[in-house]
């Protein structure tokens, strides 16, 4: 049996009963470790959990996955997944690939970022679809998040925007040459984020958004240290030092707002007569 | 302290290691039980945390909710929610009655069926807005979810449909009457659910989806029981048997489909001929 266990969101404890279970008893473990991490180091879940843990890197999973399906025919192995098994493509991936080898396929759900961001206040109901923002380089500047978000604010729903984080990438240099070294990890922060979708909007001028829309910046969400910090884009570009470390998320807001998220977000405002004008003049409306 | 801690989907082995110990730590352990059920009884889940559970139900939480706060400002008190706790408005609501009274509050995130859902293969990211099917009666059948699901399928986005419960809900005629007396509790079905969305095309006339429309009816998300039955609207209504016992809930496909959901989706097809021919019509467009 291939297992697809959740980790949630945050640290060791975060795990369910279950999946606890099922990683004191598989084969083997593996730990996904590059669509996601988790706010402690692979040593802390290792004590935790009693059991060595295998890291998957993308290289792994995506070119080598034989070896994690490897005899789960006919032994339990376990896939850790930080957040829900299926927050990523990638693990569909691999459960159609095991479906071909005739292995069971089970999973553990935990918390995702994607309903954990409920935290910040605004109704997951009125979000629409989520997008992702990678590390701009001068040559390569996708925006296809920008025609998404138009989409989602034309019917007046919030954006979750989920941040790049860059672990274990080999370097352009590096790749071209064919080595295997790595560069140290990287972790988007709402203010990178924030400051690339400036930029989009100032290249495409498509008044998807503009630098006094509403947003909120949230770090580490799930986790004891979880914070939000409510204001404009162009606020969000210089509040890393409030939200401090990684994990960071950003949510860009529609304007079909309820008053109860208006009650909740305002204590996380950097300005809050600016938030409280700017949420009077745009939200609220539908 | 009040914490609020999800419990997962499914039994009560999904509690977080997290989530147990506030459990058994607590002063008082309230189980929110009416905006969603685990599939087993409060008996099971006692026996388990070694706690008994006070049920606060929809007039406990909406009109008493003092109970719920009393002390909390000293003590710790853990206000259990099936599934995530920003998973409904109504605990939100609860957080900020806390605030005012200046009680601190912290989240146990767990899985939500809002990403729970990503185990029928459909990408998350491609989901909409969250829409909700209460039962019809002869004379309130509301349709706002039309509307949505319009929004949602005219930029290509599935949509999710939360069935209703109703648990511990008086008649219309005891609530007319004042009386404490209450229905048995009733759970939607994903033929149900299906019969009304076409019953509000019928009415409305908008060509938002149709009987041809393609959907996969999802019962006991993250369950070990866990089924999903992939069809159109029309083949939907009559599958409950297939889907067996509750909670169900439905997902109505937009066009801007991947071929991973397309592979993945297909095993669970009623019909696979039918949903074969139909995807290659009018999926994957965009």
């Amino acid at each position: 049996m291939l297992y697809l266990v959740g980790l949630g969101l945050s640290d060791e404890t975060d795990i369910t009963v279950k999946g606890l279970e099922v990683v004191k008893k598989a084969s083997r473990v593996y730990l996904e470790a590059y669509t996601s991490v988790l706010l402690v180091d692979q040593s802390v879940l290792e004590s935790y959990y009693g059991r060595s843990i295998m890291i998957a890197d993308r290289e792994m999973v995506e070119s080598n996955s034989e070896e994690i399906l490897r005899s789960a025919q006919d032994e339990d192995v376990a896939f850790l997944v930080v957040g829900d098994p299926f927050g990523a493509t990638t693990h569909t991936d691999l459960v159609l690939r095991a479906r071909e080898l005739s292995i069971p396929v089970r999973t553990v759900p935990n918390a995702s970022i994607l309903s954990g961001i409920g935290a910040c206040g605004l109704q997951l109901y009125n979000f629409g679809q989520t997008v992702s923002m990678v590390f701009f380089t001068d040559a390569w500047k996708p925006s296809s998040f920008y025609d998404r978000i138009k989409e989602n604010r034309s019917i007046g729903l919030h954006t979750l925007v989920l941040v790049d984080i860059k672990v274990k990438e080999p370097s352009l240099e590096n790749m071209a040459r064919g080595r295997k070294i790595y560069e140290p990890p990287r972790y988007m922060t709402v203010g990178q984020c924030a400051a690339q979708m400036l930029e989009i909007e100032d290249q495409r001028q498509e008044a998807v958004y503009s630098r006094n829309s509403l947003a909120i910046g949230a770090a580490r969400v799930g986790g004891k240290t979880e914070k939000f910090v409510a204001g404009t884009l162009e606020e969000l570009c210089s509040a890393d030092e409030e939200l401090g470390p990684p994990l960071h998320s950003l949510v860009l807001l529609g304007s079909r707002t309820h008053e109860l998220e208006r009650d909740f977000a305002h204590q996380f405002a950097l300005d809050k007569d600016r938030w409280n004008k700017l949420w009077k003049t745009e939200y609220g409306k539908q």
